[in-house]
């Protein structure tokens, strides 16, 4: 599980030739960052006199934020491997047209995989996002930054995975499968960009 | 060095309701990923008989990224002993006049070095902004995706430690120090939005 790595080795792989981890890895941790700050705001909510009329509503939102970080500290590792299923099936031999049917097949079936691993990232990144407008709404205003951070991070996990969708999708002989997933993934990323925006200038006026 | 605990510890921590890990430490982590990022596409284009021509320029680019995430990995720390010392600041006696005195002028203290390391965080993410542009002209075009990626993690960071820089200088009494470091600030994000999309169709462009 890769989320038992240290951070520096898993910033020296990323830096590294080796084809994993990748920028799939990072959008998943965006993500997971984005997730456990609205959790951490949540925490530092709940319980506060100040904040009792909220409180129910936070702790809804915990919950929601914990279990989306426990799916996107999972994707970190599906990353991995989608990617290293790729690779492997490029990696099959093709001397006889047998052999290249069979190789053709399987890059095919890695590569729908591969679409739906950061499609997956990007539904999830979506959630994140809207939780956060209510976190940056009533949240702690002695923590409120963090949610700030956490609707960028969410932000830039769900843009980092797009682009591994798009790449992937590009392969893809199944049309019909790659534009069913290009198509939700417009969905997703439809108004998140003025969405984000809308949250950061939200917390920017609470901080200054 | 925070660097040493796991992706898992790092944010159990930042989810949890102590006070550190928080979003200044989400901060540098993006803008480190953001570089790593970088890193790699020059590790995977370095040596490639098609990148002859830009090699050179690469091997510069590698150098210079890498360097940015050495920074920006030590940043992780940094922004936990600047937080840990304003809360340790606010702690202090406050009995006699003399003890408030006291107290006030260390948490002015503690508050001009908890602005200046999310700045230094802005300088160094915008330092990555500006060669991801590099590399998502030059960079081997099988793995640029990760040149976007980079992108939106650097813009990500930049953006994320801003808003920590202006909580603390929020709380200055040392006004014209403070707006120095505002002054700075805005000028480090100024053009980063639109520059952060442009390279973000740039990569957009070539994976599609």
């Amino acid at each position: 599980m890769a989320g038992n790595e240290t951070i520096q080795g898993f910033l020296d792989g990323l830096a590294s030739s080796a084809p994993t981890p990748g920028g799939g890895g990072a959008a998943a941790i965006h993500g997971a960052m984005g997730a456990a700050l609205l959790s951490m705001v949540c925490n530092l909510t709940i319980g506060k006199k100040k904040y009792v009329e909220v409180e129910a509503e936070l702790r809804e939102v915990l919950a929601k934020s914990e279990a989306l970080r426990a799916e996107l500290t999972g994707m970190i590792a599906d990353d991995v491997e989608a990617f290293d299923a790729v690779m492997a099936a490029y990696g099959l031999p093709k001397g006889t047209d047998d052999e290249k049917a069979a190789r053709a097949e399987k890059i095919q079936e890695a590569l729908k995989v591969a679409t739906d691993v950061p499609l997956a990232c990007c539904r999830v990144c979506r959630q994140v996002i809207d939780l956060a407008q209510v976190v940056a709404e009533k949240g702690n205003l002695n923590v409120i930054s963090d949610a700030g951070v956490a609707v960028l991070s969410a932000h830039a996990g769900l843009r980092s995975a797009a682009l591994n969708v798009y790449v992937n999708a590009k392969g893809l002989d199944d049309r019909a499968f790659a534009e069913a997933r290009l198509s939700e993934l417009e969905g997703l990323l439809g108004d998140a960009g003025p969405l984000n925006e809308r949250i950061y200038e939200i917390v920017k006026t609470k901080v200054n």
